[in-house]
């Protein structure tokens, strides 16, 4: 994400705040930071965004575009199958932390974690995203479900949304032992329940 | 965790910065409103911490003995078998959030979120704090284990680690959709997988 000189002036803004907020969360970071990191005068931000909230949101629809870029890469990719795409999509931001000393975490887990109380707006924005991640899962489970990969009776909707949230937890437990170990966990617990067997009784 | 008259000053302090903390994370809470709050003077406060650090670690310290506590009256209560204490502790947490209008979300989780990156002492901490969690998870799926509630060659150590993480990540998305949902859906997940049927193959 560093900042790139042909980009639109809005764009990189877009770009070098998404990053500082990725790193430094929202309240810590600063509109002058910004604007120095991005060499734009105070004017030129205004144009384009109404105020630091304002830059927020659109920071977040950012990342659900950068998310589902991704997603759409790894997870349309018709050389795997279903379940080792997913297993793909995983590795891939398994290795993107390990770059990253275990880090940062997802800027969308962060964002829910240091705003969700606080602005109704970010959680509107926050649900979007969140439910843009879930709908990637759930869209490749469906496919894993007609490939034969997965059970039959599995509650798509339901084993998206677990993933996700799991994996939030998995990343938050990362920052503290700066180890791959909760992202493998995970890992390892949504393929055994995805390849468990099947049985009758699906309720809880 | 209201204050208290009859408490010891060190314990106000911490209860109330608990407290604090719990709402608002540790960067957002101040000196001074912990010291107002806690109806002390500043002088005071630097009997019992050397500074704001050693109180957030010591509040961490804090949730610890808290959580054991909880965890003791619930998970170690042989009125019930091993695995219904485990939905029992669940669901105890869960009343708790529905109480706070699903706001706050667990502080190990907040605090692993907003200081891991940034703090090694705070990191060591939080993790004393999610192991001696892992811990009680542990414990108690030995016992269901003996008690032939859960598959024999369920990895213990792992599965609890499994069950802390997606909490987390449960809760983080609780503070955006501000109901149930997560808390539930992670529940029915660790039972699906702790029933389900045994099979000869527990690799990855």
């Amino acid at each position: 994400m560093n900042s790139m000189p042909t980009k639109k002036p809005k764009d990189k803004i877009l770009e070098i705040g998404a990053d500082l907020i990725h790193r430094k969360g929202f309240n810590n970071t600063g509109l002058q930071e910004i604007l120095r990191a991005a060499q734009v005068p105070k004017g030129s931000f205004y144009n384009y965004f109404r105020n630091k909230e304002d830059f927020g949101l659109q920071v977040i629809d950012f990342f659900i575009r950068h998310f589902a870029s991704i997603a759409e890469d790894i997870l349309e990719n018709p050389a795997s199958t279903p379940l080792v795409r997913i297993k793909n999509i995983l590795d891939f931001f398994i290795e993107y932390f390990e770059s990253e000393n275990f880090s940062r975490g997802c800027p969308i887990g962060n964002l829910s974690q240091e705003m969700g109380d606080l602005s109704p707006a970010f959680r509107n924005a926050l649900k979007k995203a969140i439910d843009c991640m879930v709908e990637a899962y759930a869209k490749i489970l469906v496919e894993a479900k007609i490939a034969g990969e997965i059970p039959d009776n599995l509650n798509v909707q339901e084993t998206a949304y677990f993933i996700v949230t799991g994996w939030h937890g998995a990343l938050l437990h990362m920052k503290i032992v700066k180890n791959v170990t909760p992202l493998e966990n995970h890992k390892k617990y949504v393929f055994e329940y995805l390849q468990r067997p099947e049985k009758a009784d699906q309720g809880n």
